[in-house]
């Protein structure tokens, strides 16, 4: 069980070193996050960008990196086509976005040449530890599938379960979110939970526990669940809550960072490596933590 | 400006004392709730219902009432209709619900003959206090309307500014709640929330001020609102968070009640009279500050 988000810095060191490949490196907070996850030997970076700039800022937060970790390119397109093509070479194992916009770098993610997609859709993984939850529980999708359709939502769920089979979690519990947590023909996410519950019963899932609906309070709280009657090996003991689409993913997902005291860390999966691509709204530690939840992974 | 729950006490103190309308009131935890009501003195009990079961747990609880306080019905149907009729005739103010199911209670208040509707639509505004928040704020509708069309987006909103005026405050500031702060013609939640900022600044929404589309940490956060370059009298000073549909706003309520040490009161608004329709799963305090805060109403 994973309790909290040091449990990724202890799995990424016990884990081979991964190098992890940042396009546009010039941005002083994701040099920040990257330095501490070098000093904590989770990784090794490749930095990609304008050379003079990253050494630049480099030498502000006292990070010495060796010159020939630095690849310079000429603009940020450069250096996304650079760093993506240093992963499907085998030379980086992790992707990570800096000073540069999510359309460009996602271009040179899916490019058809030497691409990093596998196939399935990309999603967003967001892992919590709050201090009012027993263990860390991941949120998906908040940030990147505007409308999900009941086929992109398996893509979403398949995701997260591979993000827990890569973190040693070989069969994580999944709430499917509702507002209720009855059958209501009239509420699509309650008839995309029975559609997946059932696909978990039949193996059509497989590696996890599925159950819903689920409102959040029976998710997270064996209490709210037993007033509620009930019975499910899930309810309470959530690591996956699949919400419905991005608002209420976006909405949990902020309420627990920003009104809730809560600690995230978070990644895109669904590509052949995992990616880091955090926002400038993102604290320091959430970009340290993201890194090192990479790096965890098998 | 309010800034905790408990300020509805202090101004339902400086109201006159409201009658409120018990529907089946043979429930434990909603005497409990009543009965810290009544000693606070912001209202007066009306308990429709079995007497003898009534009368059974007010003396468990030690909670002496008047005789006249209790009205004796046959059966819960007759509780509900024998209640709402008592609002209509203007004996009482506060229809509450007690041992009873929804569907059973809300009939009663829709009927055609002395019902309580009142030309609008019922919708639920839930307040909260948060630790991570400088004030008590109105997340709206988290529980009843299932899937409001843009019509009943703007009686939801509606009800929600009535609230706010029948609290004192004459400008509530309204954050239109979507996963992102920009418009995005493929994501209604923005849509919806750029005709809503338009219907503000033309007056056809009077009464507040309101901004959107806003993601919760842009409404609820300056700092947060700063770092997008948001420049807006709404953002990170959010009175009424509206939010686009009820599974987004079921998460956020629950997730500040769960994963986030609020605490909160709710109430059923649009009708003739403020309804206190708690859930089971609803804790004491929530109760009480539910009936609080519709003592609190001019």
């Amino acid at each position: 069980m994973l309790k909290t988000l040091k449990a990724f810095t202890q799995q990424a060191k016990e884990n081979k070193t991964r190098t992890i490949a940042v396009v546009a490196a010039n941005d002083n907070h994701v040099l920040q996050a990257i330095k501490k996850a070098t000093e904590e030997e989770i990784i090794k970076p490749l930095l990609f960008g304008k050379k003079e700039a990253i050494q630049q800022i480099c030498a502000q937060i006292k990070f010495s990196i060796p010159e020939e970790s630095i690849i310079d390119v000429l603009n940020d397109k450069e250096a996304a086509n650079q760093a993506v093509k240093s992963i499907y070479d085998g030379k980086a194992d992790i992707l990570m976005k800096g000073l540069i916009s999510t359309g460009s770098f996602l271009k040179a993610v899916i490019n058809k040449e030497y691409g990093l997609l596998s196939g399935g859709l990309l999603s967003h993984v967001a892992f919590f530890e709050s201090p009012y939850y027993h263990k860390i529980c991941c949120i998906t999708d908040a940030a990147m599938n505007v409308a999900p359709d009941f086929k992109d939502k398996q893509g979403i769920l398949n995701n997260a379960i591979n993000a827990y089979h890569s973190l040693g979690i070989s069969n994580p519990k999944v709430a499917v979110l509702a507002a209720v947590e009855t059958l209501n023909p009239k509420m699509e996410a309650t008839v995309h939970a029975a559609m997946l519950n059932t696909m978990g019963n039949r193996k059509q899932i497989k590696g996890c526990t599925i159950d819903g609906p689920l409102a959040l309070d029976n998710a997270i709280s064996k209490k709210a669940a037993q007033l509620k009657g009930i019975d499910s090996e899930v309810a309470g003991d959530a690591d996956i809550l699949l919400v419905p689409e991005i608002n209420t993913g976006n909405v949990l997902y902020k309420s627990l960072n920003f009104l809730g005291g809560a600690k995230s860390a978070a990644l895109i999966m669904g590509a052949k490596a995992p990616i880091v691509l955090t926002s400038r709204a993102d604290n320091e530690d959430t970009k340290f933590y993201s890194i090192a939840l990479a790096a965890a992974m098998k």
